[in-house]
């Protein structure tokens, strides 16, 4: 017989239908008549009920049926008695896919700390938290296809292996073939590439932007969605080594066509959540943040605030003023911290702001140049609880405002003339930004360490898995 | 005014309205009098034609509108009279957004070769041909987020950083933040990784199955959609060094059950290219590849045929016995070639095949074992012109066993220990399989080579952009 899936069968009305299902077994309890098996299969957060009769099943069969078994139950499909579910089954034959010894078995039925189910990665899809996690996961990365797909954007991969390190948005891992116990040098002593892969230095992509921005200068609109890394040794529940980027990019979009497009896609990825994932998210709002349901619902009602950083600096100094502490200095020209940023967010505005108009010099070299020479059309939205969750800009589209810049910082131009090309041959104004995946998932999950919303969380010394 | 897509004013039946429109200049031709610009903004392989009148826009605001420059225009949607379109816009105003010097832009009006659009990759987004590429990428990418989404799979992330080379599956690239002028080393002459980020030796990924199957054996049902990486010196039209794979795997499915997702998971895509890329398909059907579009209807039609390795080769040894040449020998227990594979589709069922059941000798360790100690449950999709498109297995669910393999080809036990558990505790059935997706394109698109289906190809001696 064909298995269902149990959250297929708790929305079932077919009572009394043979079924038959699998799953991992989450407890069991129960007499010396009867058993109650709590089963799941990764469906759903919710378990099935199996009651199994232990003289009909016979005790020697039902041994191994313990924590973190694996088996197979044929039975039939019977309203529950019991609370908490409004079926179960009624177990006609159990088979053991799988023991799990309960004397090594890891995840024994009292509650772990996440840092201890870090270190057993491999088996926490099968927790609970996890299990809600990942499946967030993925509806959040179907809502953003589903959001851009329908608006008529192309999905673009760009490359992960780079030989340019142009965007300067931090330490770069690098790409080799050599033998390290012997790299071949030149004379001079410096790296010889010429019998690596790639024939010269390459490293691993901190973002795919630039490369977006030629595809947005033909198609029209694009995004990217895939890894980048960071080698920065910053060991914070924020950072990650290898996390995944979503990074939008519009021809003929200007900053204001940029914001709206980033507001209505936060929006319409919370909104989502809510609509696909209420049962997960219900569960991770009881058991780690209370407030979780209620801020997301907040983001969907108001309209952010739009306002320029230089305003944003003066609300702040007004804060200082007026004996509100913050650890790191406010002022004019500043990079604002996370606590800045919540500070606007969570105490003055009470919603999520879009700050534009930064000072040029805390800004990357390809975003447009305001009139007034000091700033740029940069915009950073945001949020409650985790502060800048999305980055972006109009991008320079002047060749020549460009090259000064690019003079001024001094990045080399062999890493440049592609990107520069795009300004050169039929340039025009366009606008995108990046949005961290997981910045977005620990938004959506409430969850407050970014190694638990990575399956396998890449961060110093740790590879593992 | 807000301005309308290419792609929708040539659907429109909104004469007389007033329109604003934005792309690059593909040609213009004309008479003293009146111009006529063909104007593409990337959301469609069509050009909407702009008529000019030069006397009243100016000729001197004319003079840069020229082949790859970008243009705003504003004027009325008219009924061409034409052929090729049946609506044109009459233009009002055009403004020029960017000049393209007709004396170094390298997008003339001329055909170019593939080679050459290899060379200004940043460029060839603005195509007619890599437009086509470009959308149908993007297609195939929602076609395969679509479909494992209805059925219930979620998307999961696996690492790309790893720092275990278990699969085997071919040479890596080393990740490392080591300064390579003065690797660190111990007395031994053996690289010291203490101070390299991860604190030991890392690479690319070459795939993401065995995190997949951990993270299945608890939510059941996952697919990972990301980049993997060969280093294989390989300078050939099917090999890159970064590719993008899709692997699901699931819980519960045996052999049969992966085969019948296969063909459904294929046949899925190739049907949303049909429904979704007719128009760009059609294009590369009538530039590249004139059986294009019937090659992609007749794989829709009909069942692949399912065979075993061992009635494969049989196959093929008649066909040499008959006088048919090969260029490699076919005997039991050889991998087969693109050749072999090719013949049992085109010349000798002339449908797709399945093949199952390999000798275990030639592949991985972590299928498997068939009763009869000789061969593997593993399963290649072969397909007409590409040869294999997928491949896969049901996974050997046993732990002895799984050991047992892994002694025996001396595969590192610290890199196993959490496949290895997986097996230990709550084991099942499972079953998968890889999808190469610039594989899928070469056959979707028609494109003979796999340099013109990735946006930026890297390969030997080449990381350019």
């Amino acid at each position: 017989m064909k298995r269902t899936k149990i959250t297929d069968l708790l929305k079932s009305d077919a009572c009394g239908a043979d079924v038959d299902v699998c799953g991992w077994v989450r407890t069991r309890r129960g007499s010396k008549q009867v058993t109650f098996i709590a089963l799941n299969d990764g469906t759903t957060i919710h378990n099935l009920q199996v009651v199994a009769d232990i003289e009909k099943l016979g005790e020697e069969n039902l041994k191994q049926v313990t924590t973190g078994s694996c088996i197979r139950v044929s039975g039939k499909l019977v309203p529950s008695q019991g609370q908490g579910q409004h079926v179960e089954v009624q177990a006609d034959r159990i088979e053991l896919l799988g023991a799990a010894d309960p004397n090594s078995y890891p995840l024994q039925k009292k509650g772990h700390s996440l840092e201890f189910l870090r270190e057993i990665a491999h088996l926490r899809p099968r927790t609970n938290t996890f299990g809600a996690v990942f499946r967030i996961r993925h509806h959040m990365a179907m809502a953003i296809h589903t959001f851009f797909h329908q608006k008529g954007f192309f999905y673009f991969h760009t490359p992960i292996i780079t030989a340019s390190d142009a965007e300067g948005a931090g330490q770069m891992f690098q790409v080799t073939t050599q033998d390290l116990k012997q790299v071949k040098k030149d004379e001079d002593g410096s790296v010889n590439y010429d019998d690596d892969f790639f024939g010269k230095q390459a490293s691993l992509t901190v973002s795919g932007q630039l490369e977006g921005e030629l595809a947005a200068m033909g198609l029209g609109a694009i995004y990217t969605f895939g890894p980048t890394f960071r080698a920065e040794n910053s060991n914070t529940p924020r950072h990650l080594a290898e996390f995944w980027m979503i990074e939008p990019e519009v021809a003929f979009n200007e900053i204001e066509e940029n914001m709206n497009l980033a507001e209505e896609f936060i929006k319409y990825c919370v909104q989502w959540a809510l609509d696909h994932c209420r049962d997960d998210i219900q569960f991770l709002n009881d058991m780690f943040d209370k407030g979780l349901i209620n801020r997301l619902e907040s983001v969907l009602t108001d309209d952010f605030v739009r306002l320029a950083y230089t305003e944003g600096v003066r609300i702040l100094e007004d804060a200082v003023a007026k004996g509100h502490q913050f650890e790191f200095p406010v002022y004019w020209g500043a990079d604002l911290a996370s606590e800045h940023e919540r500070y606007l967010v969570e105490e003055h505005f009470k919603r999520p702001v879009i700050l534009t108009d930064y000072p040029k010099e805390i800004k990357a070299f390809y975003m447009k140049q305001n009139e007034d020479g000091k700033t740029v059309r940069a915009m950073d939205v945001l949020f409650p609880k985790i502060g800048e969750i999305i980055g972006g800009s109009e991008r320079e589209a002047d060749y020549d405002k460009l090259l000064q810049r690019i003079e001024e910082l001094h990045i080399p131009m062999k890493d440049m003339w592609w990107y520069l090309d795009t300004r050169k041959f039929g340039t025009c104004p366009h606008a995108g930004f990046g949005l961290g995946f997981e910045r977005l998932l620990l938004f959506v999950t409430g969850m407050s360490n970014i190694r638990d919303v990575m399956p396998f969380p890449r961060t110093p010394k740790n590879a593992e898995f």
